[in-house]
């Protein structure tokens, strides 16, 4: 299973991703599920991946493969004009992985979906948050719905729900980012550290972090402790209250 | 879709449930998932129903049908010795139903899935929690997980997950129920108003509450409310470590 989540702030962009890939609980391994490219100083996408690794991975390996090549004709998400237009390429790259191996998949009984999460900023853009589903359509996060989530999605949401407003500062929107996972990790064993954890800070064009958060990170123990200390708080006031 | 949470205190069981069925979105109905039994005195159970509603139907059907006609030899839930033959007897109605009408609905590719909550106190025994699968197998709650959920868990388990306790009062424990729900009837639409809430005190052999709660309850909203701005608070004071 797998848990990723992503924030479209106007500070800017935060993706935090697990890394724990399973078929079957037997067969548990570690994947990063978030893929970064840049330009320093013209364009920074990341992209988060859910779903059947194989079709996911096939369609990361089409994208660079097709920078790497640099053959006419075919456009690359480091050449073209748009955010909007790097999520077409995307979108086109799944829909070709999906009818390459959906229908061998779908013929054996097994599933080949897939979602992959694509933000970043372009030179002469703002920031853009796209979701891009299997069959190769995608939609775009706005004011009104400001964030994605992929894979195991319910256990994180509520905190979202609650908390997302698109004027937090990146800090706090990373923070949120990690309780959200935080919840995810304790209700669900199969979403599992260690964490990636990607931002994009509003016109830097660039990565401005990037850091992977191991099992043994003092930091985020800190903050898993100091959440639950502050909800049983929170609780315990409330609770007193007539229902 | 359905949520219904039940949680197992040392002072005695809470029980929470919502009212809303569907089949598709445009077949949306209200039906009580929650139904009580009680002889006063001597004892009381509350059961919780998720999944096909004619299984669930029938089996609340059958149990009550069995009480009324007094069958030689037929056990009843009114009359066995304990809250485990309680239990056993609703298993036994739920692989009854699920004989005579599981393969049809199967062979139309319909699901018969179901689960059924039981919880209650006999005198001579303590409080207990049973929870009874499609196939009339079941488990008991303990002190480690000391609560049971059925139909659409996820988005209300991380604050049972965080904040219950064996130890806390009835009060709290039902407030922690609603803080549950709340977080699930944000989430998915297909969970709705009203909701039934009954409460069993310990060694008391009686529901020592039950009350529906409506879409204009205002002390439901103003929890609902508190609970928000709490959890934002918390969220800020927090969001200021260092990760």
């Amino acid at each position: 299973m797998t848990y990723c989540v992503a924030l479209r702030l106007n500070e800017g962009l935060v993706f935090l991703s697990d890394t724990r890939t399973n078929a079957g609980v037997d067969n548990i391994s570690s994947f990063s599920k978030m893929f970064t490219w840049s330009v320093p100083g013209e364009r920074a996408m990341v992209m988060l991946t859910s779903g059947n690794l194989s079709i996911t991975q096939g369609v990361m390996n089409l994208l660079q493969e097709n920078i790497d090549l640099q053959k006419e004709g075919v456009p690359t998400i480091l050449a073209v004009e748009s955010m909007f237009e790097v999520a077409e390429v995307v979108a086109s790259a799944m829909k070709e992985v999906q009818t390459k191996y959906g229908p061998g998949l779908s013929a054996r009984g097994e599933a080949s979906d897939a979602s992959i999460v694509v933000g970043g900023q372009r030179q002469g853009g703002v920031p853009r948050l796209f979701l891009i589903y299997s069959a190769g359509n995608f939609i775009e996060a706005t004011d009104d719905t400001s964030f994605f989530q992929i894979g195991e999605i319910k256990y994180g949401k509520p905190i979202l729900d609650r908390t997302l407003t698109v004027d937090m500062p990146l800090e706090a929107a990373s923070t949120l980012a990690f309780l959200s996972m935080d919840s995810t990790l304790r209700s669900n064993l199969s979403v599992g550290m260690p964490l990636d954890l990607a931002v994009i800070a509003r016109d830097q064009f660039q990565l401005t972090q990037y850091r992977r958060i191991g099992d043994d990170d003092e930091r985020f123990r800190a903050l898993s402790n100091a959440w639950s200390t502050k909800l049983r708080e929170a609780f315990y006031e409330i609770s007193t209250m007539p229902v």
